[in-house]
C-alpha cells in the first residue's frame, strides 16, 4: 500500500467558530493509495476522540491505524482504488497544531491558551486540506463516532463536495448523559495536581493521574455492559498479575492498565478540547431543527449503529435517519450486532465490512 | 414521632469475614417509635452506600432523614405501629466505628488501617444490636440498592430472626460494569494529592477533589439517562449561576455543585470501604448458585425494581425472585415506574408507598 505521512502548513490560518483565530497551523496528513486522473476516488476519514491520522498500516513506531481492519487493499474502503485521505484534527496531539504546540506569539507551548475548537471547524480545516490536495470533492466522508459527527457535518457545511457520508456509532450531538460522563473525565484532569490550569509543560510535569482516570471511565462507556459481563465477570485478578495490589477484580486491574497506558500517550488539554467538541456539537444548529439543518445535503447517507453501544446508542442514529427522510435524502440506516459496545466501529465484522464496500461502489 | 439517637458500644468486639477483627465497636442507632410488648413490631431499616443511621424525622441539625417519605407516623413504614431501627453501618463516617474513628490501641485514626468490612459484616453487627434492644426478631428488613443487600443476607444469614425482607432497587451481587464504575471513583479518591494513601488526618488535609469527582461520577449512576435527559437535555447554564465558569450546560453545573457539596460532608476512607463492600457481595455465596444460598430463607421477600434504573435494573431483582420462586419461597417482585433511576426508591409514590404498608402489615 502506497502511504505518505506529511505535515502541511497552512499560514493563511483559520477563524474559528470561538471567535478566535488561529494565525497559522499545520496538519498531520496520512494518505493511502493514489488519486485517480479524473480525481473521483477520494476518501476523507475522520477519527474519533482519541485518534489520530494514523488509520491504516503499520507506521515507523510498529503502530498498526486505528482503523486498519477496514482499510486498506482489498479491505471495505480500498486502498488500491481509493485515494484515501486522514488527519490529525487540531486541538489534538499527533502532530496537528494543537496544545502542546509552541504559540509562534509566545514562543511557549500553547497549554491552556489552546482556543476551543468545535466539529465544524475540523471540518472547515478539512476543507482547506482537500483544497491543497487538489481534490474537487470528497467522494466518501467516513468515521465513527465523533468522526462519524464529522462526516455528517461534511454533508451539512459542504453540501457540494461530498458524495456519500458514513456515520458510524455517531450522533447528531451528545446526550446529557454523554455530557456528564465527559464532565467527569474532564474534572479529574483539572484537579491533579501537575495540571496547573493546562499550562503542566511549563513545570514540566504531566497530570497523568488525572487522564488515566478520565480514560478509565472512558473504557466504561466504550465497551458494553455484556460485552465486560462476559469477558471479565467477577473474577477476581491472580496475585502476580495484579497492576496494583488494591485490585481485586479483573476488570479493574484491566481499567488500571489501560488507563495508566494511555496516560502515557495522551495529552491533558487534548482531552478537555476533544470532549468539549464533542459535547458542543449539535447538527440541529442554531435553528435547533435537525430537519431543518440537514435539507440542503445532497449527499447520500450510511447510517450504521450497534447494539451494544450505549455511548451513541442506535436510536441516536434513528434520529438523523429520520431527519434524512424528512428531506428526501438517499439515507441507508442499519444496526449492527457488533461484541464491542461503542467501539465495534472500529472492528471488521464482514456484514459491517460489505456494507461500506457497497455503499462506497453504488 | 417519638425517636431516639444513641452511639451503643459493643466491648466485646468483632470478627470480621476478612479474618480481620475490631477489638470494640460502637453502633449511631437511630429509632423511632416504640416496641409493643410482645416484640412483634421491630423494623430495621438498612441504608445504603452514602446513607446513614438517621433515615427518618428531623434532626437537631434540621436534616431530613434519607427515608422520610416512607417512614414516620401513619406512613409505609408506620412509626405509630413499629418500633423502627436504623444504624450507621461500621466503616462508614456518621458516627459509628469507621476509618475517622480514634484506634484505641494506636490513639491515632484509624485512616488506611481500618478494615474491610462486607455486608455480612454490617448484618453480623446489627443482629449483635438487636439482640442488645432486646428484639427478638425483625418483623420486616429493609433498604435501598446496598440497603436491599444487607435485607436480603438478613434472610440467608439468619432465617429465624427476620419475618419478611424488602429488598429494593438492589441486586445479588454488583455487575462487572457496577465494580468498574466504582474502581474510577476509588482511582479518583486515591490519586487525590491529600489522600496520603488513607493517612490524610493526620496531615491535616481532606482528599476533598478525589470525592468529589466520585460523587459526580455516581450521579451519574443514580439518575436515569431519561430523566437527566428531561432535566438538563442541552441547556447552557447562564453566566451569573455558574458554579466554575469552565461549565457550558446545565447538567455539568449539577454535577460540579452536588460533588462539592458531597466532598464537604463524605469521608474518603469511607467511600472506599463502602464501595468496596458494594463490589465484594455475592448473595451466591461460595457455591456461586444463588438457588442453594437462598435455600434456608423463611422469610417472605418484596423484592422491588426501576425501570429506570440502570445501576441495579429489574434484571437484578428478577434473579432474586427466580431463585426465590426456585426454593418456594413466598416472594412477590414488582418493577415500578420511578422517575429517579436507582434513586427512585427514596421516594414517595402513591404504588411504590402502598405495596410496602400492605406488605408489612400483611
Amino acid at each position: 500500500m502506497k502511504s505518505k505521512t506529511e505535515l502541511i502548513n497552512f499560514n493563511e490560518g483559520i477563524a474559528l467558530e470561538s471567535g478566535d483565530r488561529l494565525a497559522s497551523f499545520d496538519l498531520m496528513v496520512e494518505t493511502y493509495g493514489e488519486l485517480n486522473e479524473s480525481k473521483t476516488n477520494a476518501i476523507l476519514l475522520c477519527h474519533a476522540f482519541s485518534g489520530n491520522h494514523h488509520a491504516a498500516g503499520e507506521n515507523k513506531n510498529k503502530e498498526i491505524g486505528w482503523w486498519d481492519q477496514l482499510v486498506g487493499p482489498n479491505k471495505a474502503i480500498d486502498t488500491n482504488k481509493n485515494f484515501v485521505v486522514c488527519c490529525n484534527n487540531i486541538g489534538g496531539c499527533a502532530g496537528s497544531t494543537g496544545p502542546t504546540t509552541i504559540n509562534p506569539i509566545t514562543k511557549k507551548a500553547y497549554g491552556s491558551n489552546f482556543p476551543i475548537v468545535s466539529v465544524n471547524d475540523w471540518v472547515n480545516s478539512q476543507k482547506m486540506l482537500m483544497d491543497k490536495l487538489n481534490i474537487p470533492y470528497w467522494h466518501f466522508v467516513a468515521g465513527g463516532s465523533l468522526g462519524g459527527m464529522q462526516a455528517l457535518q461534511w454533508s451539512i457545511a459542504y453540501p457540494d463536495k461530498i458524495k456519500k457520508a458514513g456515520i458510524f456509532a455517531a450522533a447528531a450531538k451528545s446526550s446529557t448523559q454523554n455530557i456528564a460522563m465527559n464532565e467527569v473525565a474532564r474534572e479529574s484532569i483539572r484537579k491533579d495536581k501537575n495540571f496547573h490550569n493546562g499550562d503542566y509543560l511549563e513545570h514540566n510535569v504531566m497530570p497523568k493521574n488525572g487522564i488515566k482516570t478520565a480514560r478509565m471511565l472512558g473504557h466504561i462507556t466504550y465497551l458494553s455492559e455484556k460485552h465486560m459481563d462476559l469477558r471479565f465477570g467477577r473474577k477476581f485478578q491472580d496475585d502476580a498479575s495484579k497492576v496494583d495490589k488494591k485490585v481485586n477484580f479483573e476488570v479493574e486491574n484491566y481499567l488500571q492498565y489501560k488507563g495508566e497506558k494511555f496516560s502515557e500517550l495522551f495529552d491533558a488539554n487534548s482531552y478537555i478540547i476533544m470532549t468539549k467538541a464533542m459535547d458542543g456539537y449539535d447538527a440541529s444548529g442554531k435553528k435547533d431543527s435537525l430537519d431543518e439543518s440537514l435539507k440542503n445535503i445532497k449527499a447520500e447517507l450510511l447510517i450504521v449503529g450497534f447494539y451494544s453501544d450505549w455511548l451513541y446508542p442506535p436510536e441516536r442514529g434513528k434520529e438523523i435517519q429520520i431527519a434524512a427522510i424528512n428531506n428526501n435524502i438517499k439515507s441507508s440506516y442499519v444496526v449492527l450486532d457488533g461484541e464491542h459496545g461503542h467501539d465495534s466501529f472500529l472492528f471488521y465484522k464482514e456484514q459491517y465490512s460489505k456494507i461500506i464496500e457497497k455503499f462506497i461502489q453504488s
